[in-house]
């Protein structure tokens, strides 16, 4: 029982965050997106072989083509970012696993014709809150391409996107 | 190394959903934030003991709360969004832990005047992709008051909310 209201003129006053000198960029040249934190939900999951406990956002491309289903493959101009924390239990409830320390961002960033060596992704990850890039030359991005590589058939995008009422 | 940027006009062109009709108020008289899967996140967790994965979002008042620490009590107007699956293994990956079917979404609308009864927050919550009001009477909401009460040192607030760099 929904209906898409189509293009409509998203406008609030919020205060946003950026940071005073942006990070490095990728070996691979991906750069961090100013205000990923700002971006809506597509995911939430937790791993068990690694502990910990992530949150996946897009940005407005992203979650637009994730609710219209145009995600076989995903637009050029996508960018899926996952935030992964290691596992913490919370002190009044230890049944309850929340984010402790922060692990890293990584994201994807779609365009089929620049990435053509890793599935139409950039793949990028920063570590901790001092977000230093990952990976020691340009060919890093291998490694993430490889691992993706279990979830070719989904555009190698882990992420089934959430559908929320 | 952050600085808060302040007021800026958020602006930017989004498709966004919302129900043809919307649910029947909680019994209490609480409804549902018509927008809310627009928010922002400002935690997840899984539970152990309720096999589920929860996003939590903040409405923009929550979200400038949260990030000014300004949670000791939080601020009239703020509203929290609960958003619970069911725990599904991803089958590219079983140690993942994804969203299966969903739950419910649950609220907590901050306004100290209004909810004395049930400390200063009015809470509701709507069952799964139909968004079934909760609760029999107006009374239901001290079922979950008795429960956040193993948080009132955090002005009644499970979530921690997370600090993205």
């Amino acid at each position: 029982m929904k209906k898409a209201i189509g293009l409509l003129l998203w406008l609030t006053a919020v205060s946003v965050q950026a940071a005073e000198s942006a990070p490095a960029a990728a070996p691979n040249g991906v750069t961090l997106p100013a205000y990923f934190k700002e971006w809506r939900i597509i995911g939430v999951s937790q791993r068990n072989d690694k502990q910990s406990l992530r949150a996946i956002l897009g940005n407005p491309a992203a979650v637009e083509a994730a609710r219209q289903g145009r995600t076989q493959p995903w637009p050029d101009g996508a960018i899926l970012a996952k935030i992964a924390w290691k596992d913490a239990a919370l002190p009044e409830w230890p049944a309850a696993i929340v984010p402790g320390e922060l692990q890293h961002v990584e994201f994807m960033v779609k365009d089929a014709g620049k990435y053509v060596a890793t599935g139409g992704w950039g793949f990028a990850r920063w570590l901790g809150n001092a977000l230093v890039p990952y990976g020691k030359d340009a060919a890093f991005d291998q490694e993430c391409f490889q691992c993706h590589g279990a979830v070719k058939a989904r555009d190698y995008v882990f992420t089934r996107p959430v559908v929320i009422p």
